[in-house]
Formats: structure tokens, C-alpha cells, sequence
């Protein structure tokens, strides 16, 4: 099963409303920088409002992801980061300095069309 | 498995990007009902942009799902709706009469952001 990534203007957005299976997680990133190569979007919007908690290795696809999406010129911006999910990601290490955040789907799309200057 | 169902601003989008089952396409409607109680949105964007065909039954499902969100007061319109989709629908006598269709997930939210006078 693959997770939906919808394009809206300039930037793609994706919620994930269950949990991630570790192939579904790959899935997604092999996805989504297919989806960003192909659209040539520039903002990507992941909401996270439904995930009540994550492991390591999602954890770090998801760190990797955001990464990867950078290099391919585009920003991340992940909303909805519930407690649990934001304490394994700082538990975790995961390199997420870089990332914008923001409280939800509006607000980050919001954050991201002021981020890139539209 | 469920389909994402993504709020933004007073609309919901659903983006369908897979082939539905019977369960998962019952599954979709009373969890599109459900958000739009929970939310009071009163606009829907459904994308069947990567659906290339629908079988009777998914069909009906969407007419009611339509008619269904009619009736707690949101609009819906259909984004992407492939020929094979469209023949489908009509052959199989779907009552699309009043819902409005668009060409993709942007213009369908600007149809709406219209009709819904904003």
C-alpha cells in the first residue's frame, strides 16, 4: 500500500494517518522524490497529526527523506508532530535541525509559501 | 487500510491513488462523514487523477458518498476523472448531476473556493 502524496500548486503533500510498516516507509521515499523529480515541486508538506508514535527505523527514513528532498531542492516542512513522536526523534538523534515545523497542514503550507517567498 | 483524508482550511481533500476494494471504498465513506462532522468542513475535493478504472460497485459507493456529503452540507467536486472512469460512470447510470468536476486537485479547490463564495 502506498501513501497518497497530493500536488497543490508547488508543493506536495502528504498525510500519514496510520502507522508505517518499514516497507511502506520505504516506499514512500522512493515515492516522493519521484514525485518531486516529476513535478518539480518545491515545498513538501508532511503531516504527521495522526501518527502517535514511530520507531527507529521510521524515524530515520523520515530523517533521510527530508534530507534527500533538500538535495533535490526542495523544503520540508513536517506539521502535526504529536509528543511521543517528537520525543523519539530527539531520543533517536535524528537530524532534524534543518526542518521547518509547524502545528498543522494549514500553517505549514502557510510557512512554506513564506519560506520560499510567494 | 484508509484512505488519507487531509483538512485544509474549510476543505477536505482525498487524493484516491490506488485501485479501491469494496471494504476499503465503505471504509472511505463513513470516515469522509465522520471528518466532516468532526471538522464542519463545508467543501470536498476528491482526485481520482491515478484511478484508471472503477468497477460497479466503487461506482456506487461514490454517487452516495456524493449525495451523503450533500446532505451534512459540503460540496464535493471530482478532480482527474480519467475517459475510462467517465465511461463508466455514465454507463452505469451514476447520478453525477450536481456534483462538480474539475481537471486536477488546484483548479478543483479554486471551483469550490468560488461556489463556496470565499
Amino acid at each position: 500500500m502506498r501513501i497518497p502524496i497530493l500536488k497543490l500548486h508547488n508543493c506536495l503533500l502528504i498525510s500519514i494517518q496510520w502507522e508505517l510498516d518499514d516497507q511502506t516507509a520505504l516506499q514512500f521515499q522512493e515515492d516522493l522524490l519521484n514525485r518531486i523529480h516529476e513535478t518539480g515541486a518545491n515545498g513538501v508538506v508532511i503531516d504527521l497529526t495522526s501518527v502517535d508514535m514511530i520507531d527507529s527505523f521510521i524515524a530515520k527514513v523520515l530523517g533521510d527523506v527530508i534530507s534527500m528532498s533538500k538535495l533535490m531542492g526542495a523544503q520540508v516542512v513536517l506539521t502535526g508532530i504529536q509528543p511521543a513522536v517528537a520525543i523519539t526523534l530527539v531520543e533517536l538523534g535524528i537530524q532534524l535541525d534543518e526542518v521547518f515545523t509547524a502545528l498543522d497542514l494549514e500553517k505549514g503550507l502557510e510557512k512554506l509559501q513564506q519560506e520560499l517567498g510567494e
